[in-house]
């Protein structure tokens, strides 16, 4: 590619607000065969939809369950979307040059969100639903706070309370999130909590405890089935929120149709995997259809690597196994990740419609290490100037990785990934990359073994 | 207005790349009267370009004293300007119908730039014109650190250092927007440092001193000038400085000329005044033009309230009195504001050329508390989601009041504001609002009276 066609690229392909998708797209009814089912815990029997009621509203249970490939947006919804969708996508036309090489490098930008990331994407409908449902509370946990500031901003919305347990060492550590959570209206409680049976009981045995994302969903959802009115609210894993995120992918697909490229790679970081389903879930679509044939890519980071070491076997989704068992790749639902500071993908599991669709060969996975994604995070930040979260690093540092082979290759392999949010609340990460203090986790594979053989053994 | 007319108005105004303005605007040919010339400190005679020579680049001091009345933007300024701009005008449809008013609430954000605010609009132009001038390395102060932050980007793009001086307070108090300077490759000293002279006879005074902006400055000048490929940057005050903000303004003339609204009240936060001059500037050229006859409004803290309580005289910019004298609104060259959290309008003067216009009866003024700034800030963040920074919710504060007046009155009136950034890096500042713990501080009369006792008495 010559240096002039780069010059005269625009660095940001905006898409007017009428564009914001008006339906969210569900990969499943594309996929040749279904994911299997969630089993109640006790007897691993199949349970059905009506088993999530407490939990949640029927029409997002109603989504969660859907043989529907589209999905209508509320208005409503899309009224709030447009307080910051369409999100741009930007070319990185600066890191291309400091790279020197002929790759287009693509990056969808979701930190243009209140929150910061592509969280508010899936908090917005679910705080909608509850809303339209009459619920008057929601509950949730979070871990370093991207998910309960995404869902407070949402609450705040349709006027409805929510109640976040944030899991105590980030809760005192990371005080800001809770601060941003407090700004938009939500009561914010450091987990373990003396508010609920399960909190209780942890801090009887120890009034110390740092608390953990599992304990932090007990008490969330403790409380929301002690009370009528209360629902609770997941940040990622289920169907439902996967299908909410594809306005990612949905946006993505029309902004790089403006550009006349169509991508060769596409690599998203996955913890979760809501942020990935977001981005590709539209591609592979396009992909199944012969429309395009793009290599797809999940990054994770060494330390917690669920799709590239984890089993795919049935696991329980919270540490005390509360949770209907599901099928997916798991480092055992008691695994405790090494600290990264990628917090957000610091779950033991994978969400079981990604899960699947791995073993269906339909996208390859890889991990990378700490230090490596933070010297991309450094590079992109010095380059394109916004200084990402740690989440995405690993996937911006796979695409870097990509665009220098191009160099070598004189390729012009066209790149996209997905900025999931910036990194304005996890500036102490940077800190601590600039002096050393960084650890690179290698594989844990002895802890991995301790923890899978905790794992449930299910005959399906 | 209808309801329906409100929802079917766009949430967000966008430009296209390509709308990036051209040229930046010089308000002083537009005057009836130029602005008075800065003193030299020790003769009190009118001083030339010449004596800025040692601290800027030709190309700067020449944008300083220039009666063009546009100056052609340099395609390597736009190139970086298009990572953020043209920044969206926002109607804040959400904000307007929480107040059930039936005025027209825009603002235009600027804190989607890398930095999270204004500041770069001049950073960047500073750091390229240096850049191509030779200059190898800026220095700078930098209080809460926006500026500092601001002008780290902008040298990461044109591959030239910088050292900053950070007040020591910020320092310790605020040290994330010190990890975001590292993180795009500055030096950031706490400030008095034992660097420099200045900052040695302080610390020999007192090891403990917190610093202060004043001191911060000498240290950063008196670092420029001990090197012949360094020079400084300052980030509010000067005419550069408020031409490379009218592209705020500029853009929001093109934004609102495409809702066929024009403003009936233009209202802008003022610390230094670049902010509120980047917005107001191209829409006073229309007014003067018999085009549009907004109201335009300038509201500043009660603690620092150099428009409302400053005398318009010479005066030294910075405490030490090593700056030239500067006809100007002052509180006393060695006032020190009470700590409110708007740290970017804590300062004891205002631009020369925009007291000069506020002499001219070109603009009204008036003080806001803090307590209600920032319940301000909190109805704006939970109506729109963004959490803006404290400075700007004086204004929001000023907007909000005129729009709820039009509730009673049923005026449409179309309010233009500037959202000159977020808050992610205030969060402390808003915990202390809702623990009770901000202070009103009235308007400190006896204090000014006693800073502006040792202003010197000036015969021009």
């Amino acid at each position: 590619m010559s240096a002039t066609a780069r010059d005269d690229a625009a660095t940001k392909i905006l898409l007017d607000e009428s564009e914001i998708p008006t339906h969210w797209y569900n990969v499943i009814p594309d996929l040749p065969a279904p994911p299997p089912p969630p089993l109640h815990p006790g007897t691993h029997e199949p349970i059905g939809p009506e088993a999530l009621a407490p939990l949640f509203p029927m029409a997002l249970i109603l989504q969660e369950v859907s043989s529907d490939s589209y999905i209508e947006i509320p208005q409503e919804v899309r009224d709030v979307y447009a307080l910051w969708r369409p999100s741009p996508l930007y070319r990185a036309k600066r890191l291309e040059e400091h790279l020197d090489t002929p790759a287009k490098i693509y990056f969808k930008y979701e930190g243009v969100s209140p929150a910061g990331s592509h969280k508010p994407n899936t908090a917005v409908p679910q705080a909608f639903y509850n809303a339209a449902a009459g619920v008057k509370r929601l509950t949730t946990e979070t871990g370093a706070g991207q998910w309960g500031s995404a869902l407070a901003f949402a609450c705040a919305q349709y006027g409805i309370d929510l109640e976040v347990w944030q899991v105590a060492a980030s809760f005192l550590q990371k005080p800001y999130r809770a601060s941003m959570m407090r700004t938009w209206g939500a009561t914010v409680h450091s987990s373990p909590s003396d508010l609920t049976e399960a909190g209780r009981a942890i801090l009887a045995q120890n009034p110390d405890s740092p608390g953990s994302l599992g304990i932090a969903i007990s008490e969330a959802v403790e409380a929301a089935m002690a009370d009528e009115e209360t629902k609770y609210a997941l940040g990622s894993v289920l169907n439902h929120v996967l299908l909410h995120q594809t306005v990612i992918g949905e946006e993505a697909l029309l902004q790089l149709a403006k550009t006349g490229d169509t991508p060769d790679l596409i690599v998203g970081c996955t913890g979760g995997g809501s942020n990935f389903a977001g981005l590709f879930f539209p591609f592979l679509r396009e992909k199944l259809a012969g429309k395009m044939d793009p290599q797809i890519l999940a990054v994770e980071p060494e330390a917690c690597p669920s799709l590239t070491k984890g089993e795919y076997r049935y696991d329980f989704g919270d540490v005390a196994g509360m949770t209907p068992l599901m099928k997916m790749h798991t480092l055992g639902h008691d695994f405790v990740p090494d600290p990264i500071h990628a917090g957000g993908l610091r779950y033991h599991g994978m969400s079981p419609l990604i899960s699947h669709m791995y073993e269906l060969d339909l996208f390859e996975a890889e991990a990378i290490n700490q230090t490596a994604s933070f010297a991309a995070g450094v590079t992109f930040a010095r380059t394109q100037g916004i200084v990402p979260a740690p989440e995405p690093t690993v996937a911006i540092a796979a695409a870097i990785r990509e665009a220098e082979a191009c160099r070598e290759t004189g390729e012009e392999k066209v790149i996209l990934t997905a900025l999931c949010g910036h990194g304005h609340f996890d500036m102490a990460a940077y800190d601590a990359y600039f002096a050393g203090e960084l650890t690179d986790y290698a594989y844990p594979t002895d802890k991995i073994a301790d923890a899978m053989s905790r794992v449930p053994v299910v005959d399906a």
